[in-house]
């Protein structure tokens, strides 16, 4: 493993250490790796040591390419100070892509915290997006942040369509940022239809960082704590791909959970979203009628609303040719979002 | 075990199933055993058996008595009748704590998808309520509910101070059951300073139940959904308590984050709180005084709101003598809520 | 679930206890199920009931019927009484394959101390083998066993061709059936090339279960204890099958880790055993020289002895053709054990 | 993070990578860490990447400084060059305890397959001994090292009374470094009384390392096999202690099971050990005779061999006073081994 330390501004104190692994030679079925870009937490008046190596370390034992980003904090933090940091140091580890052997669209952000606010805050409003962002105990919403940085905006209601998937994990009575900000967050991303899995245990203090008794010996942590590092191991996996024997697997879980915000109408969309437009309604329904015997068509029940269009027609056993016709119609009905 | 099964209803074929483990005997350090009560799902027009037994048996091989209701469904669905299918099994569980061997303070109820909307129900409307809820992928909010039985009402909207501690989980792309359901269960239990742990898994579909192959097997659930049954037993440990070496040891999870909600002003209330009564903060703010140097204690920073009381003064080195006092003018103080 | 109760043997006090999951209906990619059999410690003085129902629910939860046989014990314990009573709950199982819907070859056995000689003492000298044995804690040399049943035999000096996978698990610091049980168990498995899987945990008193607290708690064992319950479910999948979409799966370990006990010669066999062969040596050397260079045919390195020929082909990119001209030709050398 | 990179043979190639962590500061209930030193396999030609780094890495996280050696290989490895190395590194490590904020006391080795039987000869016959040995798929036996290194000794038959407790994990049909070589360090260890863990894994190919994906991508390894590393993690903490809130707590586990090789008598040493010194007897049996009713207390059933005098006493309800006066007996009867 090599290490770099490089400074990304000088007058505030920004740095961004990498721990770099090979590719190739004895790995030979690695050519490239994925990537973490880690955020420690600190209220952004310190960046919390407990929460950059230790962090770091299990990403690296799962074949990572890991950079700690020690951002703008205290006098420097003013926003969007601490985003311009994250700028930097994403356009960076993106250009230096061959040199650092790692894939340029399988970089994860995980931050703590107010780091937690920082990598919500790329994930839905920088310019140079994560493909995925993990965030612990995150301050999100306005009324939390404001203590810490009141010119930070709230990471929730900033939540768009173009917003990585989120891998969240709180704490149930944690004192100093309460659950209710990672609740915002998961509704943010339920409106937006973005993927995410969420993990709030029971009870822990804030800052536990990876659990471990090296990080939180005397902490009142549930059994459950530790197991957000695996558990986000394996979602990452999930959302970025595997090793593979050759090279990374496909990716099991989209960013987005159904097709109702693709620019065209598909069988991804729900069926609710998709029998409001009355051209689409005009279309479907006459495939169905003969399903439905003596109901009629217009008595679809509720319970469909929430179900994919491609499901319910794989439920009726629909060919192949019948699917493609149906999308390709579909895509011919424009769109009015 | 012994297994007894019971007719609760005969007209909406209600029944009662209970697996009965033994106490003392080889077993000398149990004299009772917690229980709990699964309500199997079924949209309320069945009970499904992938909900029952595959269930009771990780809860049996924790030690616990356990019951499975097979509730009014279909055409004896109407509201209450659910409701009061519980409420009755609850009460004869209860009654028999003696010849059954169990805790009647220590039974938790555990619902998928519409038992899951019952289980809600339970905890937060019920005459007889649960110790514990395990809600699985639950229906709660109107909306839902209505596709499935108009009658039943919001669970999330009567939660109230009595409410149990609730363990939650669901699947993120779940497409019968929408997680909005699970999120706005979490959203009422914070507003009433509820204990919960939940696990929203970033994909799998409706109806998974453990998540093993012998129920599960062709469900594309991600690695982590299985996860949740060993967790709830975890859980209900820091809840109920676990087996020790005579009896039950304490609870390490209460069932409120903190005091707020007590009818008494005490030290487990948060700093925001109690500073918002005016009489208390002419209390408090002497204490502080001396430990805030050049700040004017006017300027208590707001980061200390969400804080217990105890917490801080825990910070402050104070004396068992001087928390003892500060308590019992508290309790003093009336309180108007 | 159906609980049947059946007596094989009144005058000995022994019965076998039936606890029966249904397959078809809800369950519709079960048609039948795997099954285990549990043989309870007790020093063969006593059938432990620690050892009965808690060990059944896991299995029960993974889908697999599961009987308890409570075999002769104290003044009826004489040897082969244990032994016939296991012979006799076999036939039955296996004879009522149909209406306990089960698969007759997809059988284990799991027994617990004196229990595990017993289940150890059918996976080698039964006439009815399990299809798979799990040994927990297990008595199995003759010295040990001895002092609780003077004429029963040492299990591992009868370890033969026909012996069935095993998983062992035992604590190091057990001072009731020493360590030294479960090694020579793993000796006289590797001399017969039989696969088994062990886990020996660094400390645990006897007869801890299944680690869980309603059973053991008290109990000083060390963490990973209770993990043998999980990992035994996950090597049954290996070695039986695992639940499928439609039917079971093919296992994917099996019973012999190479082909040197096979009837014939193939290429599952190991180089070290082929080589040995004056007639198989001269087969196969002339497929190797070419790919030898500069290294005499002779001078084959030590290291290959325990490689199997199959994956040495595999190495050299030999094609199906040639696998099969090899394989054939393999066949038709006579082998003299 | 601190990476040092040092030479400890220039003609040999041997060098001694530290990755040190910090002590105090933000870890303030840390003032020193254990520490392990990692010794690759590669089959004594060679010393495998993929046994360096992701091995480190979760023994980083899990809050220790780590030590990797690369030993003297191929031409430079004859007998005792590689065990000459590890004595100069561990005498490095140990002198630098200071600047390198470690416990000298607590330091593990970890080694596979090559380096696994340097690192169990290092346990069984260095001057420098470690503090626990963690063996990975070894080579241990003659036959089997000495296809790799014919000058290199037997590890099991050097096991003495100084061994350090041993982890050994390695898998059932291992073709390469057959698991024989692990059961016979079982057996070895058993017969010195020293503690040790086991895990064999029912199949993985050899050289699965962490059995992470990036390291062991394409292998055919069971479920199980990535679990030894957190195994191997709990286990540290049982025999070297764990982080607690101010200093490391007492291990929980002895480096012997039970005190018969101590130098004097005590009641650590089993039962049958004891009886079998005369003297010992003659004041043992009159404290048991009253217990023994009608038994005669000659008959004293050998199932009690294997037990500890000091869990015997405990069972008869001795008081502290009757302990205290038989340990000091005990002490007094010389002891001729």
């Amino acid at each position: 493993m090599k290490t770099e330390n490089m400074i990304l501004n000088e007058e505030r104190n920004v740095t961004l250490t990498a721990y770099l692994q090979p590719a190739g030679g004895e790995f030979r079925n690695i050519s490239r790796r994925p990537a973490v870009l880690i955020l420690p937490g600190g209220g952004y008046t310190m960046c919390s040591d407990r929460e950059t190596d230790p962090v770091a370390f299990p990403y690296l034992k799962a074949g990572y390419q890991t950079f700690i980003l020690r951002y703008s904090v205290g006098e420097h933090a003013t926003w969007p100070n601490p985003l311009e940091d994250y700028e930097k140091a994403m356009e960076l580890i993106r250009s230096n892509e061959e040199k650092w052997s790692l894939y340029p669209d399988k970089i994860a952000v995980i931050g703590f915290s107010a780091g937690g606010h920082l990598a919500a805050s790329a994930a839905v409003m920088s310019k140079n997006r994560p493909n995925a962002a993990i965030l612990g105990y995150p301050v999100i919403d306005k009324e939390t942040v404001s203590t810490y940085l009141p010119s930070a905006p709230d990471a929730a209601e900033a939540v768009d369509d173009n917003t990585c998937p989120c891998f969240l994990f709180a704490s149930r009575n944690d004192s100093t940022v309460p659950v209710k900000n990672t609740i915002k967050m998961m509704e943010a991303l339920t409106k937006y239809d973005i993927s995410f899995e969420s993990h709030i245990y029971a009870y822990a203090p804030h800052g536990f960082t990876t659990g471990d008794t090296s990080v939180a010996a005397g902490f009142d942590c549930c059994s459950r704590v530790p197991r957000w590092v695996e558990d986000s191991l394996e979602w990452l996996k999930d959302v970025l791909g595997d090793f593979g024997n050759q090279e990374m697997t496909e990716p099991k879980c989209k960013a987005r959970i159904n097709g109702n915000r693709d620019p065209f109408y598909n069988p991804d969309c729900t069926m609710g979203y998709l029998l409001k437009d009355k051209e689409v309604k005009d279309l479907l329904l006459p495939y169905f009628q003969p399903m439905m015997e003596h109901m009629h068509v217009e008595e679809i029940p509720d319970m469909v609303n929430t179900m994919l269009l491609k499901d319910i027609l794989g439920f009726m056993n629909f060919t192949t040719d019948k699917l493609q016709e149906i999308s390709d119609k579909l895509k011919n009905i424009p769109k009015n979002r």
